[in-house]
């Protein structure tokens, strides 16, 4: 099945907020073979959305809008809704009493504006919003559905899951099968990594269709198959998913699988009961911030010393005042004595130290700027390497987090 | 001017990647008086690439795309631009030159792959990527302009400031001057806000317009204003913008121009010439990565103490055992041993600290997901404060590190 998206929203087109709900709805649809044309992105603006439903009606048959049902006034999505499939807005009693049941919930009052949510097209069908309070309507036209979704992203994610998709997928029994495989790619650049693989890939049948996703030193393949029948083509993706894992070796592939590059590492460090701390000069912070965003990190990360100044790295790390001042703070040396000094004062059993230069200021021509060592300690191995990172300081500190992240896995599946 | 927005590859309609260049480029634009009309997420296919741009130039004279213009097959989207605006693919010499010093500064070696990177359409003016190696195409056609760009957001970024704005905005000179002010506000929601300053919003002169951009704690208010006569529209927009900063007074104003507030954080230090640090449990190092983004950094923060575990609160913080076991980690005792643990331990003037509970799990009647204690100390000061933020852990990170540094300027504002 065919599905179009319609984003609305004046808020989406000045870059206040990112549109997250396509994507969210995509998701979803994927595994269920369901395809997702196009997303349109639009203004709060009556003709835009009816521009945009005819488009989005040409080249799909389902039509999921997100957003503009709110009570203010810059919220036209229901009058025009009811323009485009006839009908006129209703006060219905149903969704007055969700609305009642949602805001006194909330600890709030009903008020004139809360109440107009409670009107919908007598041309649509309505869904009750179980999280919130502007109603979800379903409308039929010629075989081809369309159906408005609130634009508050837990409340579109909530009512897809609970309601919407399973609707969906009863009225449009799903005609043929699609499967992802991914594989987390590093060593490679991109395009030497499609050389080494061209052969295979060329050979792959027409309905495995391969793509290539670079960032930050990983290359994130991924495998798109589309088959009449589930069982061939479950076998073939996982035959040609598991050559590939095969052809790149265990030093090339971070993952089977699409996970981020922390939760890899994390994983990693449980399976082997290992614990870690992070000492972190010019990354700051961030490679403790990415690991901790994963929910569980607590399980195997105990800490990290931000170790800015070279004071706190010789007080809190116990970095030597001579290293520190006959190799300087970017230097092999202090990087390693840091990553030694992290297992030492947070008592872990792997680190991971940064130390580098990341701008725009402090290059010299011996240590230009993007200039970082990092080292990675495991209970049995003490690596170092030095790196010239591209970019503004932005970048560096997030090429230099994510390759500390990298030898970090590297050096712990060594032991 | 206005603008259309397409944003090519299948990895958008599956949800693997969102789309973050369009608010990337909305964002720019805005402050100019251009008008993104609409933004189109559509898959790597020619015949989709090509209904998009008809579409695009229908209602719109400038298009921007992004995005499928890496150098492995499934990036088709050279070749349809030179089946729209004609011409052929030829190698181009300057580009190739460009791509070799970008691969060089990588540290890669250049191949058949990356090299086809220097083909480009005849019918194009290309401009030089400094920071990538997939060219930027200006194509014209009727006065209208396309231009093509990369789809890794940090190269969008740097070649729309660098490059492709500057010339947009040369090439579509605007009607008039254009200015803006900024004032950055906290303790008020954007409605409370609105009520407060409608009297003033509503006697500004119709060539000043205000837009309210409210984010984690902090609204920002932009004074767009549009006037042929210069001098006439900076001495009303001046007037003006100091005629707000003074009706919210100090307590409120955290800045009079748009600037990341840990910009505003680390330049109050500099100015008072105090040291900070910090001293992070769920907020995990996210707000020295913060602090430490901003170039200078160096010179007022001295570093972090992430304290994921207990022991490493007790550890490194001295944070009592006492305390940690009678009120737990998440708790007004707790968040204050840590801010003075991370003096102490750091030697600075100053420390932020915070401890809660970021979810998904570790929450409990008491202290639900989302409960954060968070503790600022000063010289002369200690202050904490229980807050509890909506939304996922990500929100609640954010959040949390977006609360600690407004309240740490407010703090030390005060001495």
């Amino acid at each position: 099945m065919n599905v179009s998206i319609i984003a609305i929203g004046d808020e989406l087109l000045i870059g206040q907020v990112i549109d997250t709900n396509s994507g969210d709805i995509a998701i979803r649809l994927n595994p269920m073979g369901w395809r997702v044309n196009d997303v349109q992105v639009i203004a709060d603006n009556s003709d835009d959305i009816i521009r945009a439903i005819d488009r989005a009606f040409e080249i799909s048959n389902v039509v999921i809008t997100t957003g503009g049902l709110g009570p203010t006034k810059d919220d036209i999505t229901k009058a025009t809704l009811c323009r485009y499939f006839g009908g006129e807005l209703v006060e219905n009693k149903d969704v007055l009493e969700n609305v009642k049941r949602v805001i006194e919930r909330r600890g709030l009052q009903m008020n004139e504006l809360t109440a107009r949510q409670a009107f919908v097209p007598t041309s649509c069908e309505v869904i009750q919003n179980q999280v919130g309070t502007a109603p979800i309507m379903w409308f039929e036209r010629d075989g081809k559905v369309l159906v408005a979704m609130p634009g508050v992203p837990f409340e579109t994610r909530e009512m897809l899951d609970s309601a919407v998709l399973p609707r969906l997928f009863s009225r449009f029994p799903v005609d043929g099968h699609i499967e992802h495989r991914n594989v987390m790619v590093t060593g490679f650049s991109e395009s030497l990594l499609a050389m080494t693989i061209a052969e295979w890939e060329n050979a792959l049948p027409d309905y495995l269709h391969l793509a290539y996703l670079p960032n930050a030193g990983i290359v994130r393949l991924r495998i798109d198959g589309h088959h009449p029948d589930k069982a061939l083509l479950m076998s073939e993706i996982n035959y040609q998913h598991s050559q590939l894992v095969k052809m790149l070796g265990t030093e090339h592939v971070l993952a089977d699988k699409d996970i981020p590059l922390e939760e890899i590492l994390l994983q990693l460090l449980i399976d082997k009961k290992f614990t870690i701390a992070t000492a972190e000069s010019c990354t700051g912070g961030n490679i403790a911030h990415l690991i901790t965003s994963i929910p569980g990190s607590s399980e195997a990360f105990k800490g990290s010393v931000v170790a800015y100044s070279n004071e706190v790295k010789h007080n809190l790390l116990g970095v030597s005042e001579a290293s520190l001042s006959e190799f300087g703070a970017v230097s092999q040396q202090v990087v390693e004595q840091m990553a030694e000094g992290a297992c030492r004062a947070l008592n872990t059993d792997c680190a991971i130290a940064t130390s580098g230069i990341a701008g725009p200021d402090g290059g010299s021509d011996k240590k230009p700027v993007g200039t970082v060592w990092i080292a990675v300690k495991t209970p049995t191995r003490l690596f170092s390497f030095c790196h010239r990172f591209p970019g503004n300081r932005q970048r560096v500190i997030f090429r230099a987090s994510m390759a500390s992240m990298i030898m970090a896995v590297e050096e712990i599946r060594k032991g």
